[in-house]
């Protein structure tokens, strides 16, 4: 069963133990304690709900994924802003769009997204489907529309044969949904499990240091874990960022007030989807804001403003520490060879009116 | 021995007999005649003068040609311009760059770009690693300094272990001149042997069409083998464009004279290095302008203004099958995962001024 908010918060502070710095880690019961809270990313892809994870399917998605003609210039695909290679992020403050926009939120990853609450900072996208369709349309990210990308992609023979393949039976299979639901299917495979923290969940004592141990003690005892648990430790929840004390204007800028822009609702202002922290040593700069890089500032923050606690700096280390063990292994990647254009094929509009 | 230029027009225009539309091919001839002018891509990469290709440092060049943070603002890497899913090419007029500027000509492609005499349109860098140097400094395009290039390179453990496995035994192997030469080994790899074509020259008459093969005949007798020979049927020398009629001013801008930039000579005005047509059918729009997104429209400008003639519908239609048989087989190309950045690395500078 898992432990709902509520008791999380009362058992991180009135429950566990504290190590000390120097106390010797009994790697038993602190995986016990772990094993309460988080869960391994799986060996193997889980299918999202309403979907499949044919070989056609996703290799179509990785396609769509890597494609920079599904946006309106020519220059963004997914993969722009969420670069395998980096964590599945961009490493850019916030990312850069149509016309050299820049957006309004730091560019999240796509690995093991598929097992967050929801998508995007605020969780306005109840899954990774309809997550896909949002950059597509923005108009200071891929600027483009759905009839431009159906059209598009009804215009090669490569993609519409890829599409029936994926979607086999469907009368019209060539849709901007299909477009999503593929890309899901793709993003879906993109896990990194086998982290040290993971083998270490998974009963090798050997797998974390001391150091990285204490930090794991600590992010659970110290409360982090309130909020970032879970498989993705982050990610299953969203809370208000300035829990205790609101960080500066530049990490939480007062014009943008996080989840109340889904729900209209006072009680989620500066509300946001706990961040998940798995790779997270990969995938600087921090925070919706991206103006924090260093992740031992980053946690710093975290502990006034949500804490209301400054952490000792051996503290801070240690949980910093224990946050290096939460990079898994990287998927390999093939990037796919793209369907060919045709002359029914519309053309990059880079000057398009934005 | 390769034929001369001048020995090649002389052939084109007296020596070889002109294969009637309806005329059935004798595949033993052609293959002899194209022989001649052509040579298939070989089956393995080969290093380039005075480069090795050990695993190491094509693995190196890989990771540099698919890091963003190889530029001033991180978003452009050498794939930004140079897709390896889109035959090497970015599918724009006109690449776009640094602060959304867009360059001066269409991005040529990477794939087989190891066999071209020299690189760029206008052949102003000898060999792929000077290639390599020009878009990271060009202010249009990545927009960097060696300067801070190295700076980033030398900030990331990743890369200072990747570059000395990379150039063993050097002193201060972490360069810009190694960098260059890294990313010309892993662009040595990317060749695409076994086209129709190239297994029609290695002996198999079935590889390609009876329309192929008059459209191969076509080429070699109407003069196009006169610029487009050698084994990337292009690529191996100079050639003024318009060497008959010049063409519309968007096809040919006044303003771009080609190599005369580079030599400063009369004679060069307007001179190109004849396009190599490898992989042609993936790589529109076509010219160094880019304005022409049609292979048929390309290769009728190329018969006015090069050979004066214009050639019948029909014609066009075999010599565009023709080159529909120079796709080969596309590289299977793992993105490679990037090393971690840290506090030392530069942040990028999306708003630098350019």
């Amino acid at each position: 069963m898992k432990p709902t908010v509520s008791s999380v918060i009362a058992l991180a502070i009135t429950a566990l133990p504290a190590f000390a710095q120097d106390e010797v880690i009994d790697s038993a019961t602190l995986r016990e304690d772990a094993r309460f809270y988080f869960e391994p990313i799986p060996q193997e892809p889980v299918a999202p709900e309403g979907n499949e994870l044919t070989p056609e399917r996703v290799d179509l998605g990785a396609m769509l994924f890597f494609d920079p003609r599904m946006s309106r210039s020519g220059l963004f695909s997914c993969q722009s802003c969420h670069n395998v290679g980096i964590g599945g992020t961009d490493g850019l403050e916030v990312s850069i769009g149509h016309g050299w926009q820049q957006g309004p939120r730091n560019s999240p990853t796509m690995y093991n997204a598929i097992f967050n609450i929801a998508q995007f900072w605020d969780g306005r996208a109840g899954d990774l489907a309809e997550q896909a369709k949002g950059p597509l349309q923005a108009s200071v990210e891929m600027n483009n529309t759905p009839e431009n990308l159906v059209e598009t992609l009804q215009s090669m023979p490569g993609y519409v044969e890829a599409f029936e393949a994926a979607f086999p039976g469907q009368d019209d299979p060539v849709s901007f949904d299909n477009f999503a639901v593929a890309i899901e299917a793709y993003e879906a495979t993109l896990i990194t499990p086998d982290s040290p923290f993971d083998l270490f969940l998974n009963g090798d004592d050997d797998a974390m240091t001391d150091q990285e141990k204490r930090g794991l003690a600590a992010f659970i005892n110290t409360g982090c874990v309130s909020c970032h648990a879970g498989i993705n430790v982050g990610g299953q929840d969203y809370f208000p960022f300035g829990l205790v004390e609101r960080p500066g204007g530049s990490v939480l800028p007062e014009g943008d007030r996080g989840r109340f822009e889904v729900t209209q609702t006072v009680d989620d202002e500066y509300v946001f989807r706990a961040s998940p922290l798995r790779n997270i040593a990969l995938t600087a700069p921090y925070f919706h804001s991206g103006v924090v890089w260093d992740l031992s500032e980053a946690v710093a923050i975290m502990s006034t403003s949500q804490l209301g606690t400054e952490l000792a700096e051996a503290q801070i280390d240690e949980i910093v520490a224990f946050l290096g063990t939460l990079t898994g292994k990287q998927p390999e990647v093939t990037h796919p060879v793209l369907p060919v254009r045709t002359s029914a094929t519309p053309q990059p509009q880079p000057m398009y009116a934005q």
